[in-house]
């Protein structure tokens, strides 16, 4: 079976070492030897042992016929949609860790694999090496899925855990993560949530088994937790984490990434720097958490490669992901119930707790703010309520 | 798709409830609908719906060629062992929870399902509803798994973690589990190992592609557990968690199933109550966690659910789970290296300081005993080394 690897950065050269480096049992559990037959770059990479199988065209691999899978690990949109809808509308099955194309073009993708007899996989796309996609698509299929919450950006989570384990504030502690190299240089798609709010649409969709939008999924990043706010969770007895959040209720969607207050009997408290987290709940097996590294080369590039193992194994016989390009029904946005947590400066504090309720209370705050949290209540109300006073900070509190 | 269910107890009644609470889902997942045609069991269910299908006689059922999937789920070698290579031999796909013929007998099943273009699926047999099975055989397949550390018994995991957050006597959090439902009456199969063992075996096999017995394991109980080292281990900052251990070291396989002192930086640390967790490492993807219920009736349930629509979705196509009868090279068994927790009484103390060297001392011990963590050593040595000393309990710690 020949293969070619689109794209020779992080993740592309971490697909061709594990290809490499497990040769004999990805052999053994394809059923036929994997070779790789050409990685597309459009640079060059000297002395590398890449070289021999280079190219610059993308012509040369999709005309071969020879070529049966591709690894797309390009990134971004474009040209990514385009090679990868030429590819599966010739019967090449296609193996992606780009999430951002997974989250816009998912569903359009599926139905033209479908249709050409051939296999759009995308287990990289949400979790890195967390067998996350295919545990939703096929061993939790018995169950109605309810339920997902998860930290799926790990740049954010080691973020927030070195703020909250040394106090750091939020700059120093986003310079750190891009000196050990867990931050980009524009760290924007992360900080902001845009990387968990194209993984929360990704599993939102095949929660659902039709189209989420990422415009469906209000987003708030990290950019506006304070030290101070990471201290009153503490004093509170959490932590603050950024999650995708997703839920199914009478057959509507709602989905929203924001950072949340999370207490330390639940597992996502104890999922810490830059791992990820994603806790799905079932109608039949309740809560499941997959836990491990949700980026870096070779976990991502691992997960790839198990995936053109399947696409291997099962060649010719696609498989049958749900997920339509018809729209998910979304719930009205703001309307579910749930605590949050306020910081409030003194002044305020009064009128404060008597609208919203107080529901627990934190004993650390900076001088002359307090910070609680409230009674339940639909975001809606909250809003409603709070419309005349100056909340400094309101971040839900996960319940 | 005609199925039957053999066996309508705590996971057959389940399996029951869930195909039918899931039943429109089921149909869309699974690409056509799935109906429960007969229930086997012994007894009978004086007004409980399932009376419409229930049979006391197998051969009803082998001899009906409707069916084409059943879901094993008496437990036990005998029958079910007899049934299910007939069920195969018929070329019916047979999904099971039963760990222990699974560990007995799995790969001669799932090659004499191969033989006869069905499949023998075992999701539910470790982990309950946790997806671990399939991402070891479909996910992490671009691993090589070199290690699986787990919690795979809910029971031993409940006893220990009463005991270690109320200070309760082993004896005394035995029977509040069996009060509770988590302990059998006859809880020797949890206490023991056993359960555990079993679990391991598979696990093995799987993470080998080779048969690894249940004797080929050696198994501790958590019976001499006392309240003393619970207490010890928490001066140390660590929990006792019994863990199926899993190694693989130059194509060879080390087993076992043992107490071990769990520090907080695990993840296993944090599992607690009647939750599994079972953490995978693999040369690419690095460390997974998998957490959630490991038995009960719905957990249990679903993932069987999840193997029956896996079975009728690739019926006739069968998967090609890698775990051959040919035994797997195992280590030599105490030749892991590792430290060991120690009590031992205040008289031998100064002797075994020095004869095993100190890691790290408690700070909390009964009167006239100490306990202390030695430097790293394989079991091999340290046996030889604490020939003349009377050491009260010996457990090893997780590194």
């Amino acid at each position: 079976m020949k293969i070619a690897i689109f794209g020779f950065g992080t993740v592309g050269s971490g697909v061709y070492d594990v290809i490499n480096m497990n040769s004999a049992l990805i052999e053994k559990r394809a059923g036929k030897p994997i070779e790789i037959k050409y990685v597309l770059d459009l640079r060059d990479f000297p002395g590398n042992p890449v070289e021999k199988v280079l190219v610059h065209d993308v012509e040369i691999i999709l005309n071969d016929p020879e070529v049966k899978i591709i690894a797309e690990v390009m990134g971004g949109i474009n040209p990514a949609y385009d090679f990868t809808k030429r590819a599966l509308s010739l019967g090449k099955s296609v193996c992606t860790s780009n999430k951002e194309l997974v989250a816009a073009h998912g569903a359009e993708l599926i139905e033209l694999a479908k249709k050409n007899n051939c296999d759009y996989y995308f287990e990289a796309s949400v979790g890195g090496g967390i067998p996350i996609i295919r545990s939703l698509c096929d061993s939790l299929v018995g169950d109605d899925i309810v339920e997902i919450k998860g930290i799926v950006n790990g740049t954010t989570n080691y973020i927030l855990t070195r703020m909250g384990e040394d106090g750091l504030d939020f700059d120093v502690a986003l310079k750190e993560a891009q000196e050990n190299g867990y931050a980009e240089r524009n760290p924007a798609a992360d900080i902001e949530g845009t990387d968990a709010q194209r993984k929360a649409a990704i599993l939102a969709s095949l929660a659902a088994g039709h189209q989420v939008d990422c415009d469906d999924i209000p987003t708030e990043g990290i950019c506006n937790i304070t030290a101070e706010d990471i201290a009153c969770a503490k004093g509170l007895g959490a932590k603050i984490k950024l999650l995708a959040s997703i839920r199914r209720d009478d057959e509507k969607v709602s989905a929203m990434v924001a950072p949340f207050l999370v207490f330390e009997n639940c597992q996502l408290y104890h999922v810490n720097n830059v791992f990820n987290g994603i806790l799905v709940t079932g109608n039949a097996t309740g809560e499941v958490l997959f836990y491990g590294r949700g980026a870096g080369k070779l976990p991502t590039a691992g997960a790839v490669a198990g995936d053109i193992i399947e696409a291997a194994k099962y060649y010719g016989l696609p498989s049958d992901i749900i997920w339509s390009r018809e729209k998910a029904k979304m719930a009205e946005q703001g309307s579910i119930s749930g605590r949050f947590y306020v910081r409030i400066s003194e002044n305020e504090a009064m009128e404060a707790r008597k609208i919203l309720g107080v529901n627990a209370e934190s004993s650390t705050g900076k001088e002359g703010e307090i910070a609680f949290i409230t009674e339940a209540m639909s975001e809606k109300e909250f809003l409603e309520k709070t419309k005349n006073l100056h909340i400094l900070t309101r971040i839900c509190v996960y319940d």
